[in-house]
């Protein structure tokens, strides 16, 4: 699958920055999809099927996810799965997750992992083992390896795959460092919570602090600092942001202070952030971010009305980001692609 | 399993402070187990049976972390398996994880899932659901139930069970409070990470705020604000902190932040934390706070030498690590189980 991918766009191990560029420009679209699923977004017929049963539902979940992936595959650069919601299933969850990766990937998507993963240095490396990995070699071959660590690089059952992932900073350094030392040379990317979409992520993220500026500010210095190094001939770093469309006034001023820092901007639509505001979070020439939207896909079937159409409308809501955010784009002058 | 644990400490729903209280003092211990299991953690049985293919790795890990849990259960009152070390082993890690906490549940511990979840509200409840719901209803019946939320509750294919985790606080109380709606009442915990013990933990978390304080400090004042009218009869609230025990200095000042917390202290042993640093962190009884090991038990076969009795080397490891907790809180006059 990775190979196939890689032979599509050929941009296999090239800087993280350069690939998110390449897929957004191939497309000329600058959002990407989340998929989020929950039992009460399926429509009817899944509902039912997932009503069922402990296997019907894994059954509908997976239809679902898979539909709405093969639905946008062709308009956006990227989806964005969010693995608390395969969580929410469990033992049951996971394995759905895992195909949605494997599907948006074949069908040459990039594939950002959100799991705001964070946790001291080695125990981070456990996480971006399981997270980062592809087997490396012939399954056949495994009984042939002697060290624990290579078989367990080599076994790679990992759950993914994936182009990037979502960190939380709290920990610093040593956290992202271990995710960092296993992606980066493959081309994958990390894009580091600043400041997130919620009410209250004010309340540690918009701290003033005594040199000056608010918490989510210097964790947005320490994003710059981090991504040092790691940019490609698009001038994108490998270590972005998640900045949320719901604090629209701030995004230029966090663009300033992350100049090669890919943008990763959740809020848009159900959250309440629209078009006109995420402008500011694009460099001058409309690159260096995705702008993410999941219940307003996911459920456009509702909002037309259409549950036995519910791919349709999905496709339909992403054309309608896409052109949403052109037009912004244009309006102020950005748009590039 | 959860009803046979309740039946034996009959604390079914009581508040979890008090739950905690009560399984220190049946133990006369005050320290934590930490699972994490690594392929370089088996001792050489184990590690062949490992590397035989994926099924043995499973089996490998299974019967290395189910061995400490029973080597240990009589001895200490909590074990904390870090879910990191679980995904490192992707699809084939999350049943492995909730055979750790099935086991530790019957055998009367308290399981801390060591998680370090956060995410916006609606996305933290998905988390809440897959890690601190049980089963609600016969499984014959979901069939009857006509409500994707409640079926969903019904089913419950949880990751646990759980009797706290531990949570991230950078997105604030939105995150921390869909986690406590869910759990609270049932007599669940959170441990806030407050200030970790790796190395750049000063990154962001000893930032100087310009009102005074750290962001570690503000973020423990949070903590003592969310655990408000959770407190149980031991005075100990349901909402927790993690401070690093690579901290010493700072405890007693935590301590002082956050007078109803119960701690959650990593960083003990193979991380450097020594027994008397971490006398400050306890209640003037000597109550509210675990000291979590985890590579000085899991390992002590090494540092012993006895491969083949790695689960005595772990029992022997953990009643040392009883001892040197006990001398240290009674020559700080707060030895008090």
């Amino acid at each position: 699958m990775q190979r196939e991918r890689d032979a599509m766009t050929n941009v296999d191990n090239q800087p993280f920055g350069d690939r998110l560029d390449h897929a957004a420009r191939a497309k000329k679209s600058v959002a990407a999809v989340g998929i989020d699923p929950t039992l009460s977004l399926l429509p009817p017929r899944l509902a039912a099927l997932a009503m069922a049963g402990p296997q019907g539902l894994s059954g509908a979940l997976t239809e679902f996810c898979l539909g709405i992936v093969s639905a946008v595959a062709d308009l956006v650069p990227a989806i964005k799965p969010n693995i608390a919601f395969f969580e929410a299933f469990g033992m049951n969850g996971f394995p759905i997750y895992k195909s949605v990766c494997l599907a948006a990937d074949s069908a040459g998507l990039l594939v950002i992992g959100d799991v705001k993963r964070g946790d001291i240095g080695s125990t981070a490396a456990a996480y971006a083992s399981g997270l980062l990995d592809s087997p490396k070699v012939d399954l056949a071959r495994v009984a042939e390896i002697r060290d624990p660590e290579e078989f367990q690089k080599a076994v790679g059952f990992l759950l993914g795959p994936h182009d990037a992932l979502t960190l939380n900073p709290y920990l610093g350094s040593d956290s992202v460092k271990a995710f960092a030392d296993r992606g980066l040379s493959r081309g994958q990317g990390f894009f580091i919570l600043v400041k997130t979409s919620n009410p209250s992520s004010s309340e540690v993220q918009d701290l003033e602090l005594a040199s000056g500026g608010t918490v989510a500010e210097h964790v947005a210095r320490l994003v710059d600092e981090w991504g040092k190094g790691s940019e490609g001939k698009s001038g994108l770093a490998a270590i972005g942001a998640v900045v949320g469309a719901t604090h629209p006034g701030e995004l230029a001023r966090y663009r300033e202070l992350m100049p090669a820092a890919p943008f990763l901007i959740p809020g848009y639509g159900a959250q309440g952030g629209s078009a006109d505001d995420v402008a500011g979070a694009f460099r001058e020439d409309g690159s260096g971010a995705l702008v993410n939207a999941s219940r307003s896909i996911l459920q456009a079937w509702k909002t037309e009305n259409a549950p036995e159409d519910w791919k349709g409308a999905a496709r339909r809501a992403a054309l309608a980001m896409n052109d949403d955010l052109k037009k912004a784009l244009s309006k102020a002058g950005k748009w590039g692609l």
